[in-house]
Formats: C-alpha cells, structure tokens, sequence
C-alpha cells in the first residue's frame, strides 16, 4: 500500500486556505489524516474535508508533532514563527508566504519551471508571489525554445490577492458606489499602508508597500522571484526584468501584459503560439477572429494559466507581446502549494534530510 | 470688440458630446450662437447651453449655412458624410472621430505638443484617440529634454471610452453581478463586432476591432497616431510604439503604464519628474512616501494629464516606467476637441483657406 501523510493546513480560513482544502481534497496524495490550525481567534471553528468535520486548532509548535506535510498560507510573520518548528518536528512545509521566498536555503518552486530543485530542499520549499507565477509559467516554454533576454511586465491584479477582507471590501464598495452612498475605505491598496483608497470602479498602482527605490514591494518580487525561479537552469543567461503592478476592481484572475525579447531573433509568433500550447500548465486562448483571448471570469476556478494575444513587435525583432491570465487563488497559491505537496510525494522527498533548515 | 463665432456641435447627446457642450461653456471661445446637431431620432429634444434652451435639430448639409466652427463627435461615418459639406460652407471642423485622423490632409492635434501644425490646416482638424492623447502629453516633455526612442504602453482603459451606452451597461452587470441575477452583454467590447461579453468585474484585451496583424485597432491607432502627433518636429527621430490595450471595470480615467527609452543615457528619474512638473497639462503627483500616485477617480472632471511611478529600469539605463491617468472624456475627447477650438480662435485660424479639405 502507498506512503500516506498527516497534512496540517496553517492558515485554513481565509481566501487561500478555503482553496486549499479543497485543492488537497481534489488532490493525488494520499492523506492519511488532516488538522487544521490558526490564530486562537479561529480555533473552535469547524471546516469540512472530503465531507467530515474538522475543527480548527490554535497553532503552537507541539501542533507539528506526527505530521508529515505542512501547507501554510497564514501570512509571512506566522509562517516564520512556525515552520522552522514544524521542520525540527520532522514535517516537509510548502509555504504560501513570502516569509522564506528568498531565503537562499529554500526553493522557490514552480513546478512546470523548476520542479527539479526539490530534490535538495531542507523541510521548507517557498511558493512564489501569485503575479510571478503564471508568469514564468507562461515564458519557461518560451525560455527554453527561444532563449529569454528581457521581460516587461504590467499587471492588472485582482483583489482577492489582498485576501478575503480586501474582496469583501472591493464588493461592499460597488454597492455603497451604485447606491450613491459614501465610501469608506479601509483596507485597500494594502492593510499594512497607512492610506486607503476606493477600489470600486478605480485603478491603484500600489501593491504592497513602497521600497526606498521607488517600486512596490510587489515589483520587486516580480522581479527577484523570477530571476530566482528562472535562472536555475544552469543554461540560462541573465534576464532583464521590469514590473509595474496595479490592482484594478476585479475579484479573481490577474492579467497580465508581457513584453518580453527572446534571444532567438528568427522566432514567430506562431513558433511562439505552438511552444506555448505544447506547454504544461499553459491553456493557449488566442484567436482573434474568433475574439478568443483570456478573460479573468473565465479563469476562475481553473489550475491553469490562460495565454493570448501572443504578437510581434512590429518594429523590434525578436520582441513580443502577450496577454497572461491565472485564477490568483489556485494557480498563483493554493493549487501551485498543492502542486508542489504532489511533486515531493510523487518523488520520495516528504522528509525532512540531515542538513535541515536553520532559522 | 473681439470676434464672436457661430458654433454647431454635431453629435450633442453622448458622453462626449454632453462634455463638449459643458467644455464650450467653460472655453475662452467668444460663441455668437450655438447649434445643436444630432440623428433625426434626438432631433426636437432640448439641452441646455449657458442656461438657455437649444433645440436639438436634425443635421443637414444647410445645418452648417452660416457655422463659423463645428465640434464632431457623432461618429465616424457622422463626420465622413458632414464634415465636407460643413467646410464647403466656411466651417472649420474639429473632429473627435477616427475619420480623418490619418488623412494627410488633416492635422492630427494636441494643442500641448503641435498646435502650431494647426496653421496649415485645411477646414478639418482631427482629435485624437483618447487614449493616445494622455500618453503624448506626457512623452512630449521627455522627448524635447532627452530624446524618445522606444515606447510600450499598456492601457487600462475605463468603459466611457465605449460611450454612454457601455457605461450604463457596465453599471447594470455590476448591479446584476452582486444580486446574483444573470449577466447579458450587449455591447462591450465593442460594439461593432460579433460577441459580447460580462464587463463588470473583468478584464477584457479588446478594444475595437482586430486587424489582420493580431493587433487591434485601438492599438493601431495608438502606435500609428503617436508617431503622427509627435513626428511633426523636423528635429523628430522615430520613435518605436507598441501598444496592449485592455478594458477595464472603471467608469472614468483610463490608465496606461508606459515603459519609454530616451535617447540621453545620463537621464535621472528626478530630472524626468521636473521636465513633467513643468510641462503644460501635466499634473505630477509622484510621492510614494504619502503614497502620491494618479488614481481614475480623481481624474474625473479634470482637464489635466496626471502622471506618477516614475521610475528607473533598474537593469537597463536610460529606460523608464511611469503611470498615466487622465480624464478620457475631457483631455481624451471633448476638452482636447474645445481646446484645438480656442487655439485657433486665439490665431485667428477660423477660416477655410483657398486650398480647403477636398474629399
């Protein structure tokens, strides 16, 4: 009979945490049993999994003793307090936060880009910003067959990347807004901001907080997450990266505008458009005269990352523009955390090795 | 005493034509008397100007009889079929549709970048598209101080930009999405082709129709109006455009985020954000620290181009990212239309010349 694994979800109530129980339930891996764990403040509560109920626990590090797994998505200050306990009590953690996504000792994982890395983690992989991944998934195809040079990006993200209270702010807001009634924002562009802005039927070019050279905290993962998840490949030659991030009134699916020169300069887009529809993960939607393209209430509830419009520049060889949409909550979090949790199953790698990670 | 004009407004009732009116209200232009033009469906109902009544007549070849300056904003075929009638009889035109724009017989003008082409206009003047408009006013200070090689926009374009029809369609979705009633597109994304799809809390890459190239011709007109506009300098080198245009849940103030390359390599940010602090309809609201960026709701009502994120490609000298936000019914349309209408006004440019439009 197969392995099968104590999961513990940290972080099971919000946006994330729901689609991660249900990611896990439509899951391959073979759950032995499930606990779910979060702030005192949720503990109580009862969720179901595949139909039982599960009541949620206050996290505290003995939490961890006898689990195998941990998927966390509680935010980064939870995440960093926990996991390297969760690791000394010999439990593999996949973690949503961007708490470790730097941190030199753990991968940042996208599986259809660098599945391979996971070999050598030390209890703690790192699930990247939602933005980057249906990104990279969307140039790693283009990347290995053209080579990368550079790669500009414009977001149009949605507001459940703030989470579950930025959504239920962006709704409150559209009613208040039809009904002529005022608006009181208190959440959005980012709770740990000082400023709030209306999001209802308005555009923010602020996602996370500003970093001293003038970028969103957001842009910079953009930017140094895909660097670190793409130039694994010992093949791969640096890529110029530019962000700018803006959150728009839509509740799930970022798009994305990708400008992006390859180092190829006789690829096609149509060379490009077949790359891409070959690839894993990637749902080619580009037909114009069909007016096929992704749409972000088309993504909603997909795994996969939607790709369209794919061009030329008319006046720079070798430079193309393309259109990318993912389902935030799935492909940009729960289902790549889940994705990756089936990767160490399916290759042996739920355990935590010698050399473990030291906070 | 000054000269005083005789004005028509062709196509009074739409979004924009409801703003030319208030627009001419506001202007420096000395108006003798105001027409009103439109279908013979709007014809009979009354608007106001200035607080007076003004019946709307059905538009005729005779309307214009007497029309010293017409502002059009009826569509295309509208201004295709009146405006050579209109400048037969001694009207000079300002057109805010797409008819003219690329004629090589009709200067294609923003008063901050070419009013002076304007002198050698030929009874027609055509206004850009709006969102084409915003992008110049703010490349223009750049290119003079340091040279313009390569721009790549991305626009986020709100649904006025679709007519008033659009935006009512929007507002009815979103009305409909949060009481859970079902969604029937009618219009967006565009009215003139085949499928409709849900605007409200989506995003939607097609503005206009596609062109056989994957392009559509919203970004055709952004890349080839662009170079028409800012070109005109004999000292002008060309300047690479390529263009992603999105429609988004907004009601008013398309945003745009504009990657540029400047010819001079020793360009700072700072020096950037100066030449634009100077610039002529430019607002700059560029402050991370108090979290200081252009937002579309307030840019409603303004005349203004408002411009932020300023900032370097951190890997690549002498390229840029910024963030514009403008009013796309008043700088985008009918505040860009009465303004060409005052520069000619103030150089005594209200006259057809011997060498006059020929269709």
């Amino acid at each position: 009979m197969a392995e099968e694994f104590n999961v513990a979800i940290l972080g099971a109530t919000g946006a994330v945490g729901t689609r991660l129980i249900s990611q896990l339930e439509q899951s391959t891996i073979p759950v032995k049993s499930v606990k779910f764990l979060a702030s005192a403040r949720s503990a109580g509560k009862v969720l179901k999994f595949k139909g039982e109920d599960v009541t949620i626990e206050e996290a505290k590090p003995e939490s961890f003793d006898g689990v195998d797994l941990v998927l966390a998505s509680a935010g980064g200050s939870v995440s960093k307090k926990f996991l390297p306990e969760a690791v000394k009590r010999g439990a593999v953690c996949v973690d949503n936060t961007s708490a470790f996504r730097m941190d030199p000792q753990v991968p940042l994982i996208v599986p259809e880009v660098n599945a391979k890395e996971l070999v050598n983690h030390k209890g703690i992989i790192a699930n990247p910003n939602c933005s980057t991944i249906q990104m990279v998934v969307a140039l790693e195809p283009i990347r290995q067959q053209f080579g990368l040079k550079q790669v500009i990006v414009s977001t149009y993200q949605a507001v459940s990347g703030a989470g579950q209270s930025a959504l239920n702010e962006l709704m409150e807001e559209s009613e208040q807004y039809i009904k002529g009634e005022e608006i009181n924002p208190q959440i959005l562009p980012t709770k740990g901001d000082n400023k709030h802005y209306q999001m209802a039927f308005n555009l923010l070019p602020q996602i996370d907080v500003f970093e001293d050279d003038g970028y969103t905290h957001e842009e910079w993962k953009m930017i140094h997450e895909t660097k670190k998840i793409m130039l694994n490949d010992m093949d791969a030659k640096d890529i110029k990266v530019t962000a700018t991030c803006v959150r728009v009134p839509v509740r799930i699916g970022h798009g994305e505008t990708v400008y992006f020169e390859v180092e190829d300069k006789s690829a096609t887009a149509k060379q490009i458009q077949d790359a891409l529809s070959n690839a894993a993960g990637v749902v080619l939607q580009d037909d114009p005269s069909q007016q096929l393209y992704p749409q972000s209430i088309n993504s909603e509830g997909s795994r996969d990352t939607f790709v369209g419009r794919v061009r030329p520049d008319l006046e720079n060889e070798g430079n193309f523009n393309m259109w990318v949409v993912s389902d935030n909550l799935l492909k940009g979090a729960a289902w790549n955390t889940v994705q990756i949790a089936e990767e160490l199953v399916k290759n042996n790698l739920v355990r935590v090795p010698e050399n473990a990670y030291e906070a």
